[in-house]
């Protein structure tokens, strides 16, 4: 387990991410640049989605303790190329932590198991604020020493409600708005301020049982396994791009209140995994879909 | 793993299979009069849907080498008592093999692990006949010295092939029929004549990616896992009691051509479980769900 | 999810545990002495073992809200039975909340899980005590309002350290001790004291890897899947009864670092599930193995 | 499922593998090379050991229908290049199909679905020989038109033996052995001969199990996963690098025999998908580990 103190020592490292269209030649004038620089590049992974004619690479590098200086010199080489060849990219340093808020509801279990992992090093963030519209939360925001902000939403209020919200996460910088399991559906007007900066996770295993109630649906259903899955939020309800999924097994001698104990342990490992994954600049999403790189 | 002469060499035993209105007693009403005519239980196991009312039971004992004579003594003593208490049962032994029909398509690798298992001792049952719409399966019936009976489906001749089919079913006395990925759908008239036995597989996570080309949606929704299910064939298309799910995770990395060769391996496994499971009486239908004892 | 109140309020459950030397007629015995009774099973199960020769059963019924009235009535009739039949026993109601002490040391992902899950409603028992060698935990404690004790060991105190918990486990009449990531040895005076009481986590598939530094051995092994087992301790180190069992795969990518990251999360699922367990009264112990009821 | 005409009217494939000490720039070299020479890359993939300072990478491009042709322009420039960087490395052509003899013994559950798979177009070799030291294989080799050749193996006659097996591989350019659960301990000689070309499955999750009877072994500790593991075969036993493992969910009900039945499908599965990804170039051996590139 990395420390949070152990982060702060440790070397910094970029992270470069690109998606362009694919063409000969991508990897070796990237990797090209990168040795031309000196830089030592400690993960490179690349992606081509054949079909789509897709590029997509992430590149990750030591900065060797010249914190924040290798980054323009690399810019200036890299930005032509880039222009060159319709690049779409976004480089950032693993010591620059984001700004994350963090939405929850009654339900705990996602929250708590995302503070305790923060806390432990397993999350490389600062948690800015966490916003729910019940209070049960409260108590353990203060434990965690992290803002809590109590902000109802009714049909009603809805619109204020969000404008509140907004405007608390554009004064803290907030750069990722985690729902865990956050009861409330955003707007599209939020969902538009936050572009592949949204992660929600779903209880079921989506496309199956959009919406409401997913478990009672697959118990109805009379599945044999459920599901859970974390993703990006887009205007559509339980269909933006999948990070990730998982599954257990039941059977029929588990009713509706076992498929909830059960798929808890789902959705913390999927909501975690996502949001972990975002933070480590692993994810790329293209069209409705994501590239996640191991 | 038991060859086929261990089966025949080993004592028979019976397998009973009820359901009925939930009441109090109905474990020491049955287990009871097991235990007054002598039988020694192997195996028992129960459920309860508490929300319905209903209760579930399977029991297997030994027929100690009296083969086919302690069956109707205990039905002499049950038969009363299930009608008092209003039960559907169905009593077999073991050594009854089912007489089975495998459809199949021009997509070998469900029968063709079918023919193995059975071949090996895995499922106890008989294959009475392979049906094809095409001819990619003729050479592996012959290996196997099973009967194969070609029987073409055009939209202008279902009717007359599904009567074909049905009538050499009735001929062979068949009991259950494996849709071994047979891609052409069952009409309804079909389905009424063997209510609870027909098994197809579907290539999906049941109820995602209902109908046609179901790894090319998955591809397309950018899923994480991919599924196969085993189901009981109704007249709603892939709505039937679900047997068995299972899924396999797969990343961006993989085309639909991957994501048909992973589902492969799931749709065998899926399959042949629910086949298994069904000749060992091991699941009960009811509304549109199963209890599979294990 | 049930609340700790829903639970108060909820109608009470007897469960009767049995193993004996099988033989026929145990069910109907059983179940036909609660029959008389009038109870309402809502739950049976029984597991024979042919090879040993013995019978397991799990009994679950409804108390009827005359809580603490019924059990004697049934034990009066049930215990000459069980002397005739060899049985051992134990009979509990569901509302007797086992009193529970949690040992840990530095690492707190387990017992922040298993606190969570206490307070949640999940697991039904009584934490009546922390007990860790070191203080890291303090803190999580106090949120919980869990009676906590700092007990260090080293090799010249660990008699008398363990003196000192042996007398403070008595004191709070503590009937189950689990240790969540407890990095000493207890010793096998310790042990003797909580025959099939201490519940411990392993990180390792068992039986591979067992000792010190695991997720090590398994990267230097360069297997592809890790695991983590949750079992009784018993005086032999890593060999008592297995209760559970996860694994998670990894690749080449991993470092030992990353087996760690992964096998917390393996690590708190199998040992929250043998908590979960245990205190549904639903494992029983023979040989070196266990019988977990579902 | 790309079948055997399919690959044949492919364009070819140039696949690169790669391992050495690690340094700056290898990606940038390699990929310049290829970018110099007009490839159009298709797949890359590189691993980095920190700990060793190794270097892995697979690269995989197209030739464009220039067959046989490519490779060589290549090598004249990579040669220099390789020998500076101290690289050891293997091209080949997708097209070049490796020739593949398979070993069983009386189980035939892993040879079957190995002949299914390769007939199905799903291994892309050719299987120039089927050796058993019995002859319940013979007739499904037949059916697929391989050779077979029966080898009776005793301790008396095991060098005998194997001196006929080698002169046999050696005769039919055999470059990958696959043991099929072939039940014979094959001696340090004959592994010498075929270094990291010799796949075996065990069925245990290594290195839990490791010898004879690993079912037993398993039930009798009272495991509740149970695994299996394809490795190369190295001159200690069962000690090779792992490349696959996969594991199932047991129960208490499951006796020695319900073990076999359910580890035959994984041993299936991981023996496959080992054979499958050395076929595809995939594998790395280093150490007594592999990389996968997936």
């Amino acid at each position: 387990m990395t420390s949070p103190s152990a982060i702060a020592a440790a070397p910094d490292r970029a992270v470069l991410l690109i998606d362009c269209p694919d063409q000969k030649g991508l990897v070796a004038r990237v990797a090209g640049l990168l040795y031309q620089q000196g830089a030592n590049i400690l993960h490179a992974d690349q992606h081509q989605d054949h079909e789509l004619g897709l590029f997509f690479m992430r590149v990750e590098w030591s900065l060797n303790g010249v914190d924040g200086q290798s980054i323009p010199t690399f810019l200036a080489a890299f930005e032509p190329l880039a222009a060159q060849l319709q690049m779409r990219w976004q480089i950032s340093t693993l010591k620059q932590r984001p700004r994350v808020a963090l939405f929850c509801s009654q339900y705990l279990h996602c929250i708590a198991d995302l503070l305790h992992r923060a806390s432990a090093g397993e999350l490389a963030c600062d948690i800015a604020v966490i916003i729910s519209n019940h209070r049960e939360v409260e108590k353990l925001a203060a434990f965690h020493t992290i803002r809590f902000e109590y902000i109802p939403v009714t049909p009603a209020t809805r619109a204020e409600a969000e404008a509140q919200q907004l405007a608390l996460l554009q004064e803290l910088n907030v750069e990722l708005v985690v729902l865990a399991r956050y009861m409330q559906i955003l707007t599209e007007t939020f969902v538009a301020r936050y572009p592949a900066a949204i992660i929600n996770v779903h209880h079921s295993f989506l496309p199956a049982f959009i919406g409401a109630r997913p478990y009672h649906a697959a118990h109805a259903r009379g599945v044999k396994l459920i599901g859970a899955t974390s993703h990006y939020v887009t205007s559509v309800l339980d269909d933006g791009p999948i990070i990730e999924q998982d599954v257990a097994r039941i059977s029929h001698r588990d009713q509706v209140e076992d498929l909830v104990a059960r798929g808890r342990d789902l959705e913390r490992i999927v909501l975690s995994r996502a949001v972990r994954w975002h933070l480590e600049r692993r994810i790329l999403c293209y069209g409705n879909k994501t590239v996640v790189f191991d």
